[in-house]
């Protein structure tokens, strides 16, 4: 029962007003509510919460993807000024992965015509993978489960996975029972 | 009836042939045809026509996004050697938004097997949604009812939209009876 | 009977085990038989060997783009840290044509979740398309498939196709019966 791998999940909230505390934090708990009930590893969740700016994302992604397999931003994909997350994120992508948002797009689309104004962007950074999500914590599940079937085999071949039980979860985090 | 908001519409139809008036330009007058049937908005259309250079095609999006809340060029999206208005449009877009050529694609793929081939760009320039369609008039329709659906959310949201009553057209510009 | 137009069709298979010997090339075999089965044309193969590296997969496009009026790598489309074909392929084209992985994605993802882990690119240089595909022999005929109804359009656009019974074939390459 020990066996599971261990993933490091970073989740980064970006919103001004949520920074501000204006309103709370929805979608940063839908995104890790969701990974909590579909991932089979044991999970360690570390979340930041930074405003719409290039550098404070910027910061926050190579903070988070530094100690985590899993990097999930949630905010800034849409058209408007204050959205800029894709732009923050794209230039630390070694190897972007298209077909992540382009199938966030097509789940999305069967619900909601404005889908195809995500421009989310999605890719590996060192052994990290790194996902924009939306910040409507109502689209979470449609996006995550637009990628999930291919996610174990995805992070299994960026070595995002922590093998063994001899790794002790880094500071800051939480942790699930190892079972 | 005079609170409808305003969009001004730049329409760049690229084309070698009909810049030289070898042929009739067609595809201008579809996409003009078809937004004064399906947006709720007075319009005030201007209509550019420029050959397939990357530096006039520059010049022409760059006229018409100080001025317009949307533009929309025709022609150049294919892959032979005069088709340029991807690699012209992309330098000058902010935002891209790839999520509506995806849209073009997949909605054209349906009656054509060619639509694969379109490679056209669309993205956000300060308040101006710029979007490239191919020059195919019979296409128009299609193409731009697969973007339609999210065309009002996303004018909005970066400001295109002219409100109140009291903006007056700018020059060399038609308007709509305003009800 | 002489009529039928000329393809040098490229292949560039991408693997560090098959660069090696230590396993044998499948990907490229099954993109001729596909492509011998489906292409209405007569047609010269050309058939490179690298290893996942960047400069040697650009030296090995290079050199079939400069012969070759398609040229078709297989392997390092993934995620992997030694999946760099589309990093390779990317700067080398001059007309990126996104919609043909677009519709690689959605044909293969019918029958595999993972179809959205392809990363592969696909473009006009100069007279040749360049694209990728990804390594696994059996996923070959679905991928080719997805763009075989644009590809005699394509082909004639950017000017891959040698008319006319005049041409020899290059050297190092081997040619189907003229019919």
């Amino acid at each position: 029962m020990t066996g599971k791998p261990l993933l490091r999940v970073g989740i980064l909230t970006v919103s001004d007003r949520a920074s501000q505390g204006v309103y709370q934090d929805l979608s940063g708990p839908a995104v890790r509510a969701y990974l909590e009930g579909a991932l089979p590893y044991r999970l360690a969740f570390r979340h930041l919460l930074v405003p719409d700016e290039v550098e404070a994302i910027q910061r926050g992604i190579l903070d988070l993807a530094a100690s985590s397999g899993l990097v999930v931003t949630t905010g800034g994909t849409g058209p408007a000024p204050r959205d800029v997350t894709p732009e923050a994120t794209l230039p630390l992508l070694e190897k972007p992965m298209p077909g992540l948002p382009e199938a966030i797009r097509a789940a999305s689309l069967r619900d909601t015509p404005t889908a195809i104004l995500y421009r989310g962007v999605a890719g590996v950074r060192g052994r990290s993978l790194v996902l924009n999500l939306p910040g409507n914590p109502k689209a979470i599940p449609t996006c995550l489960g637009a990628v999930l079937p291919a996610l174990p085999a995805l992070l299994r071949l960026i070595g995002a996975l922590e093998e063994g039980p001899g790794l002790a979860p880094g500071p800051q985090e939480e942790e699930g029972p190892r079972g």
